[in-house]
């Protein structure tokens, strides 16, 4: 017999659980986060949590793809208009991390990479992540006008912005020695360098 | 009275312990790296493992520091030539996962990011590695002989190229799904890039 999880109320959600795992994870890392801690702050039993996030895998996960969500609808929300690399640059500033909120972001993510890189599970949602983006940033390029930019040239190039963007969040959050300042006048550059091919 | 730690004998140093991490981690990734794993693959006991990495910061910080090292030694091993984006392919090419070992590589530096993330001292370790790889890859960038390039502009297309790498090497060994030839190519176009200006 399985012993019965405390059934959920109206309002202790998964929602609710994850909302908490990203609180913790914003303060104290996501390495140092506990079933004990989340159930603490979400107000629910340690069964609950268990319930819902059975492994650290599953935890990672659900941080994760709550920090992507968050980021996809922030970008559907970018106004687009006739400025190429003003779109671009819109776009690429919603993964970049230019303040609290997405400092945090960027430190899940990167958790989420550092176990990926060793669980194929893991890799094959990272892998399908990586490709959605990628194809956005690609039409993106596409629509670059100078002349038609070929599909495949537009793929290409958008993996390097997607990877170059992501290697400069890395490395802020990772060496905590890099300003807005700096974040901004790399990508407006790495912008120039994309769209002057 | 501390306990006595267990004499080093001639053998069991903290050397012959990062290599035995490295083996273990290249299997099993740095997450699952036991005190118990490394006393058992290089022979000693527990005890011998813990005084040399008392905390999972200190396994990490030593294999990650033993990747930088072996990453410099074979950069300053490369042969230069006339040619800059020869050059600079050279050096670009170590840090990327392109074989088995490389991989393993990329894999404790990003485990290393992530608790570098949410650890103050191990930012400032990767803010100073950081420093030295884009100063080494702004010297390249500025003898490309195109006119001369000032040290400023340098060390900005620098900063852009060394993220662009390491954002490259993040997506290959976390998504799982890159070979080779795209990462060769990615670079080749990056470097063309970077040199264009």
């Amino acid at each position: 017999m399985v012993p019965r999880v405390e059934p959920l109320s109206t309002r202790p959600t998964k929602d609710v659980l994850t909302d908490a795992l990203l609180d913790i994870t914003a303060q104290h890392g996501l390495e140092q986060v506990s079933v004990r801690q989340v159930a603490a702050a979400a107000g629910v039993s340690i069964g609950t949590v268990q319930h819902h996030f059975p492994t650290k895998d599953a935890m990672v996960t659900a941080a994760f793809t709550e920090v992507v969500r968050r980021i996809r609808e922030r970008v559907a929300g970018v106004a687009l208009g006739p400025d190429v690399h003003r779109n671009l640059t819109a776009v690429l500033r919603e993964l970049l991390p230019l303040d609290e909120r997405r400092a945090t972001e960027v430190r899940i993510q990167v958790a989420f990479a550092a176990r990926a890189a060793t669980t194929p599970s893991l890799a094959t949602l990272q892998a399908g992540i990586l490709a959605d983006v990628g194809e956005a940033i690609a039409g993106a390029i596409a629509r670059a006008g100078r002349g038609a930019v070929p599909p495949e040239e537009a793929r290409a190039l958008a993996r390097i912005a997607l990877a170059a963007v992501d290697g400069l969040a890395l490395h802020a959050v990772s060496s905590g020695s890099w300003d807005r300042t700096a974040l901004t006048d790399a990508l407006d550059r790495l912008i120039d360098m994309l769209l002057a091919r």
